[in-house]
């Protein structure tokens, strides 16, 4: 029993970038040993000098190895952690796709995993322990996964604070396609367009108000782990741009036919999903409201909001300066608890804001 | 000649929501005559108790007018105005569609315009007669407009302190169709798409991470200015459509033939365009730069930057919690002058903060 528990308490970690070092960090904190390795020697020991890793090597026998290398590279590297850790061993992963691995992997010690926090291309000294404090962390165990390999992943991404949920691979690839790489390749195509659109007068993308920048601002990011993403979920993202250009399709015949009520319909059914989607806090008890503070954009301001916020012990829980429908305007956006909802309005109409406060 | 003064200085603002009520603020301010008038009684004596007008009444003689009633009024109150304001008076308007206003309006007082900064549709509780400084307001003059009258507007428009832009009527919709109206209409079609592909797991859009939250929170707003908006604008955002599917259709193809390279490039290409977009504080003269810093999710945090920066005197252009690639954890972004970067990054730093610094 004694030897099981050492070796339960023993982690590996292949890929020391973000979330390899989050995990390590995280572990070491919780009283496990933690050995890393990574492709690029100067990060692996950078991890140890950043108190992520206790020591850089191969992953040891019956260790629970998380591998954190980029997409690309993921079933060589549990390939070989399944090697290593040997038969007492469990592997999980970190990569955002995962009917790719999950097939190419046929091993009842390996749990795909994908924790919703942070990014892979991120570097090693912005690690944190806490970072999955909160954070959903997906599983997709399979028929084919031993229970008790499950069992010790969990616990362990438990441990670190995250929020499990276990689900299908394929259902996982599909809901990442829908929220995630869609959505991002979208965002690139729009803006693409817009620059084309208004390359005589470049200027005049300065009409573009703050719609347009939120729903642009992804397309900013490295593009680098897109291809690796694109090809290993390719499926699902062409089944869902296949949908999505359905729709816009349809919302085009909608317009040019000047159908107000389908038209109005449809903006409705969005509005709704979008006032439902779970807020980032989800998972709190909890509800929460967005107060909305029309600011002026003047020194200051928003250390006065933030800073009675705190003087009232009240969590922002969101915070961002929104432009309604267009224009160089703030009106500051913050999520609180709907149970100090009356207390900041207080607050705020006392020193002259004009707040106003809507369910999430 | 004392005459054409005071008739220079005589305006009417017809529609007394946000923006009616901001210009009747913005040239009481600079010592104007405002009458005004609304369809709702109410909010029009609201207006004269806030400051916005000096009296309620259809537009005097020789006045120059502006029309800030909903898309769908516009037309008739213009033609209306014009009628009021007689030979001496010109007529403008703030709709978010140009064309066909400027097509059915056929008289050389009459100048389009669209105001890039709030939206017909807030109250006129929110007016403020700061509300365009800074902003960019666009005149659509054609070859017909009498160009006295288009001097009378920009000038007055430019008291307000707004940059004026003119542009053709048709090239101003085809923008805001590619810049504001296509963008919402594809941000309702793929939060309606995402409802329904997750809804046998709802809960599951927990996994949207901020990517996804951005790109579809103009989704949330009310739809009500969009049938007539789309009506209005429909060959342009009919075209505009047409060309975001036709570039749909051909990322879907390139993720089909996992073709990487070409991938990389439509990303690459989406990227810079974005980062090229400009700011939003943009039309001043200093330099801009975004400060990231990673923060834990506790109370206070927030007013401790803030705070900071309002200690160093250092203005927040823009601010918001992005969660890079995905996840609930925080990182927080402030837009400042490159001028006090490093400023802030060294106040950041001894705080214990881990900021960095990039250029926008």
């Amino acid at each position: 029993m004694a030897g099981n528990r050492v070796a339960g308490n023993r982690a590996a970690v292949i890929g020391t970038g973000l979330i390899g070092g989050s995990i390590g960090m995280g572990l070491r904190a919780r009283g496990w040993h933690v050995t890393g390795w990574d492709q690029n020697g100067a990060r692996a020991a950078r991890a140890v000098e950043l108190g992520a890793l206790d020591e850089i090597g191969p992953p040891p026998a019956g260790a629970l190895v998380f591998v954190a290398t980029p997409v690309g590279g993921i079933v060589a590297a549990v390939t070989a952690a399944l090697e290593a850790a040997g038969s007492g061993g469990v592997v999980t992963d970190v990569g955002s796709v995962k009917a790719s691995v999950t097939g190419a992997v046929d091993d009842a010690r390996f749990v795909g995993g994908h924790p919703m926090a942070g990014s892979e291309q991120e570097g090693v000294d912005g690690s944190d322990g806490s970072l999955f404090t909160g954070a959903t962390w997906v599983l997709t165990p399979t028929p084919q996964t031993d229970p008790s390999a499950y069992a010790r992943v969990h616990a362990a991404v438990a441990a670190l604070g995250a929020d499990v949920v276990a689900v299908p691979p394929a259902r996982h690839d599909a809901l990442v396609a829908l929220v995630s790489h869609v959505p991002h390749l979208t965002a690139a195509s729009l803006m693409a367009l817009a620059a084309e659109g208004a390359e005589e007068h470049a200027a005049l993308l300065r009409l573009a108000a703050g719609g347009f920048r939120d729903m642009t601002r992804v397309a900013a990011g490295h593009p680098g782990i897109w291809p690796d993403i694109c090809a290993e979920n390719a499926d699902a993202i062409v089944a869902t741009l296949d949908q999505l250009v359905g729709r816009l399709a349809a919302v085009r015949d909608v317009v040019a036919g000047r159908d107000r009520e389908r038209l109005l319909g449809l903006l409705e059914t969005a509005r709704a999903a979008r006032r439902n989607l779970p807020a980032r806090a989800a998972g709190r008890a909890e509800e929460l409201v967005e107060v909305r503070v029309p600011v002026p954009d003047r020194e200051g301001v928003l250390a006065e909001v933030t800073t009675l916020a705190a003087e009232l012990s009240v969590n922002i829980w969101d915070i961002e300066i929104a432009h309604s429908a267009e224009g160089d305007r703030g009106v500051l956006l913050m999520v609180i608890d709907a149970s100090v909802a009356d207390l900041v309005r207080g607050a705020l109409l006392a020193r002259g804001f004009h707040p106003s406060v809507q369910p999430l």
